[in-house]
């Protein structure tokens, strides 16, 4: 299979199982869920089926599958990598929902944002509510059998992953009013931003099919934190040079002068001329539209383009070696391997 | 020891387990949690200890109580109850921190809410935050030596009173631009959104103590109901004609055109002319301040002062039958009766 058709069928399994957890609740509250979740429209009324792109639950399975499989545990293995794919897309969507409203995106790809069509208030109990569902699909385990320790360690990892989020976003949300944010810093935020979630959906994934041993646990880890990174990274040069459609998040934070990380290069590493002109352009209060071509032209200038261009190739780099000592078997490899190409190759020369 | 002596020292317990489960969490996002609990200024600077009511606490420690104690597990009993109550005094403050975003309120009590401080993205995250900490304060009981099986089992009546939650505040928040609610729906929203955490309170206490007997289960699970409902309506009454210091959050619930349960029973029961005069005030953006004088008048004229009076006295006497019936010893029932008195008494006459 291609390394993309992995992705779409294991996106395909995470996206039966999330609809069949959701189904049943009919509360208003799921309405605004399903709305984001991209099966119901603003009125609550069913879109045709799109195919949905569940990468971060697609990570868990494949874990699950690197990590071997028992024969005679297989089905229990099936059952808790995908409660735990469908617990991990629940928390990442959580957390879309959450951080639209902080960064005032009113728009989630092609549409209106939840909180853009049901106000800032809904949209806080929307991801409340969320949170708590990518929960109780992990405990929804119990039912299949699935031992309490079991349970209850899963748990945990997606907890910490919360937290690891909340002080990623804290600290997103601090350099947003800072001009000094160093690369180390951005580099800080990104892991706990973005690579959370990623390592949390690889530990679940791997807890499935009994831990794998020690090789391909501290392989996956080094993988999913350098891929979690580089995935953060990749949006926001997409912005700023990507060719295709931009995403729609990643365009807001650069107006909302959320940092990334060629500004941050910059305003740490440019002629002083640039970074004056730059820091004017970050003083405002957002960043005028019309000024994002010079903003362009000044990372270009200031050689902050090459130098993501670089940590990108280096985080990419990084990943697919870490592929390499894990050891696993060559299929498992081809699907993560495929993971970065799908979220970072196509942007980098 | 009097009714409030029982309420002071329980919440001593409970004010102690929250801070030591927080010590040692130094990243910012703690600072802005241990704002809001009182313990540092917005500078994350320490204030003078002060007592803290842990009303929600309590009733978890005074259920645990009353479902009696095998002296042989008294200390997992202790470790239960108190973590217990540790993790329902972090959700009940997640939720007041997302509140205040969701409502607007810029003060929580006699200070500045979270968000007014930090602004309303880092309020989202505080919030979050808290509400991952409320779970792992149950983890913690793991390291007490206390089963997987109960630990989650815990879990599970957090994250399902979450949702409740989440549903009362979606209610909450619709009926908030709608006119014609009816005090049923009224009803509905207040026991959703105030009753769940009292109810999970109960029933993590009386799981530390196994679980209690069925008429105690019952009668507590009535009583925690009723108690919640309760005091919810008792803190809008009180900002309507209370005595003392009006609670700021209930003050701003009422600018913000929030339902509150005599505004109701007006719309739906006065007279057409006093509903038309009603339905104007609440048909403006916000209600204006110097007309709450009239809209006291108003709900005077119309009997709703009344008929609220009438429904909280109703709640006090179920919840106190409740009790009765549940065969408690004497001592709990007497901890329970003067939670009781102490959140709706003093506002009834």
């Amino acid at each position: 299979m291609s390394s993309d058709g992995n992705l779409r069928a294991a996106s395909a399994t995470v996206e039966k199982a999330l609809r069949e957890f959701m189904q049943g609740r009919t509360l208003p509250l799921y309405t605004m869920m399903a709305y984001h979740l991209g099966w119901v429209d603003e009125h609550g009324e069913p879109v045709p089926p799109a195919e949905q792109e569940r990468l971060r639950g697609a990570i868990c399975l494949f874990s699950a599958q690197a990590a071997g499989a028992d024969k005679a545990e297989q089905s229990v293995i099936q059952e808790y990598a995908t409660l735990s794919a469908t617990a991990i897309e629940l928390l990442h969507n959580y957390s879309l929902i959450h951080s639209d409203i902080q960064e005032g995106n009113p728009d989630r790809g092609v549409k209106p944002a939840l909180w853009w069509v049901w106000g800032p208030a809904q949209g806080i109990n929307a991801g409340d509510g969320m949170h708590a569902l990518a929960r109780l699909a992990l405990f929804s385990m119990r039912e299949r059998g699935i031992s309490p320790e079991r349970v209850s360690a899963a748990l945990k990892v997606l907890d910490e992953a919360t937290l690891s989020l909340c002080e990623g976003a804290y600290m997103d949300t601090v350099f947003q009013e800072q001009l000094a944010v160093s690369t180390v810093e951005y580099m800080e935020m990104a892991e706990a931003l973005s690579g959370s979630v990623v390592a949390a959906a690889i530990r679940l994934g791997l807890m499935a099919s009994g831990g794998g041993d020690e090789k391909l646990q501290d392989g996956l880890a080094t993988f999913g934190l350098k891929l979690g990174t580089a995935m953060r990274i990749a949006e926001d040069y997409a912005v700023l040079w990507g060719e295709g459609e931009r995403d729609s998040a990643a365009q807001g934070r650069l107006i909302a002068k959320k940092k990334s990380l060629p500004v941050v290069h910059a305003l740490e590493n440019a002629d002083p001329s640039i970074r004056r002109e730059l820091g004017n352009m970050y003083a405002q209060r957002v960043i005028d539209p019309a000024n994002i071509d010079r903003v362009r032209e000044v990372l270009d200038e200031s050689g902050s383009r090459e130098f993501t261009e670089g940590v990108l190739n280096d985080l990419r780099r990084d990943a697919g070696q870490a592929l390499t000592k894990s050891e696993m078997d060559d299929d498992s490899r081809a699907r993560f391997a495929g993971l970065i190409e799908h979220a970072v190759g196509p942007l980098v020369s």
